[in-house]
């Protein structure tokens, strides 16, 4: 059995030079943030049998514990800096612990964001990543800025991690491509961290969040903090490849009310349309506009032709779901 | 059941004013360091049935969980700036929640530490917290600092928490008395953050540490990171206040090799007695001195009288322990 602080030095500790001050192998990290930003800062904590299924791929569960926190910083528009890893182990099996830490550094490395710090332990499975940014006082997209007007975007395309889900729980059975391509969805989100940079730039957004409990639930989150209401067509909501391809009910259903999706929801002015668009270019992302915000509160949907629609949804919610 | 979000606005979400630019309720808080420092971060994550047991109370399991984080802040002499806060639970049970908040808030409002973020989650039970402190740049204590000729420092007492362990176990067992008073000490840690903070500001010490896992395995920590040894007088060792009443053998092993001290090991040069002596007293805590850093490696033990002790000891490793 390999000994906490030798599990921290073979799989986590790295030779390739970093940023910070001091990194792994002390009693803290020491960053120096440079001069004049703000360190915008999220923690995400992956439970087995809650957030993935016991037996998960290693590489693959690497990747989207840090992937998630990574998006929480994209959707503040702030670049990534650093990341602290505590994780809770049944066992310290070396082949899982490879794997996971090849999926992690590929992501991590790919953002040039920093290990500092961990801690390792025995226990019943469970990943908590810890992410640090930088962003422009003033930059930060937050979740309070939404005004009525705004345009409501989308990044990339919702709907298939929560398809994959339905796949796996024989909810909506999928035929064995299918399965696999929206699972990957599920299991290998991309943080749109160029994406949220860009926007937070200029700035040429005003509000976002990721969408990770469902596009709902998330963008209520806006609607509450800034005070406002809005309308999404249904129908122009950017499903995934394979949800694309499904009944539209259901189609509308994943879309509004998912999870697992990763991607940015942002407001914008709508005097920003072209700057938008040069951001995601800039970004090589998607986007997609789906709605309006409102002065009136509430979330509405309409349909492509513009009829208002019933469609009765919850967003994901850890303790809701029994 | 409470949802998600309710939990952390419910039981973590304050009203008093703090200080960072943007606390819990977005996708990442924001902090402005103080101009000139360097954030000093640590991760600490307890898992139920190995930090702490099953059915363990809340209120103290509060304090202990940010305790710990506290100390490496305070083994790095940076000051207590922020934290963040991810917790798995079986189940939302507002009593225990409750408590917990009540002993988690009840230190960081006594070290003037922020909640700024946070995660909740079903699952077993597990807190992971991160801490954020701050630091002049060249004053962070660290472990690869000791010099040959350097004294060695503990601060406080240290062995009760092994002592009230082997209690519970039946290892050791203790009368109800003994039992309650050594028990506090597992439970309720007192991170030395004054004293790392008066340690670190001249500089007064060299290296420091904070003795989580056994004073022996710790300080061997320094003793590798700074390529020197050490010789300690085992009968110098500031035995907890039940510990001390127990048999010679008890105490020197227990000293040694304890755990879940939480009090701080550090060095600094012998013409800095007096100074590490107002340390203490400007922190209003009690430090002893017992060793020496040696040039040649390896940890030795003497006896009060100056003869060699042979203790075989290993320090707490929660991978090593089953």
């Amino acid at each position: 059995m390999l000994s906490e602080f030798s599990l921290i030095k073979q799989y986590f500790q790295r030779q390739r030079p970093g940023h910070a001050v001091l990194g792994i192998g002390d009693d803290c990290a020491l960053l120096a943030p440079s001069p004049g930003t703000q360190l915008a800062i999220s923690t995400d904590m992956l439970v087995e049998g809650r957030h993935f299924f016991a037996g998960a791929d290693a590489r693959m569960l690497g990747h989207k514990s840090l992937a998630v926190n990574l998006s929480d910083l994209a959707a503040m528009g702030a670049t990534p800096r650093a990341f602290t890893l505590a994780l809770s182990l049944p066992a310290a099996d070396p082949a899982w612990l490879g794997h996971f830490a090849h999926g992690l550094f590929a992501l991590a490395d790919a953002h040039d964001c920093e290990l500092i710090g961990g801690d390792t332990t025995k226990g019943p499975l469970n990943v908590c990543i810890t992410v640090f940014g930088e962003v422009a006082p003033g930059h930060a997209l937050r979740r309070d800025a939404a005004q009525a007007g705004d345009d409501i975007w989308i990044s990339g395309t919702i709907g298939d991690a929560r398809l994959a889900l339905a796949g796996y729980l024989g909810e909506h059975p999928l035929d064995e491509a299918n399965q696999q391509t929206s699972s990957l969805r599920m299991h290998m989100p991309s943080p749109r961290v160029e994406l949220g940079r860009a926007l937070s730039a200029a700035p040429v957004a005003r509000a976002a969040i990721d969408i990770s409990d469902g596009l709902a639930g998330d963008l209520g989150h806006i609607l509450a903090a800034s005070n406002v209401g809005a309308t999404l067509n249904a129908d122009a909501l950017p499903a995934g490849p394979v949800l694309a391809t499904m009944p539209t009910e259901l189609r509308r259903r994943f879309c509004a009310a998912g999870g697992d999706d990763y991607e940015l929801c942002f407001t914008a002015p709508a005097a920003h349309r072209e700057a938008v668009l040069a951001a995601a270019q800039q970004a090589q992302t998607m986007v997609t506009r789906v709605g309006t915000i409102d002065a009136e509160p509430g979330l509405r949907y309409i349909d492509a032709a513009g009829k208002p629609l019933a469609l009765a949804l919850v967003g994901f919610d850890h303790f809701s779901g029994g």
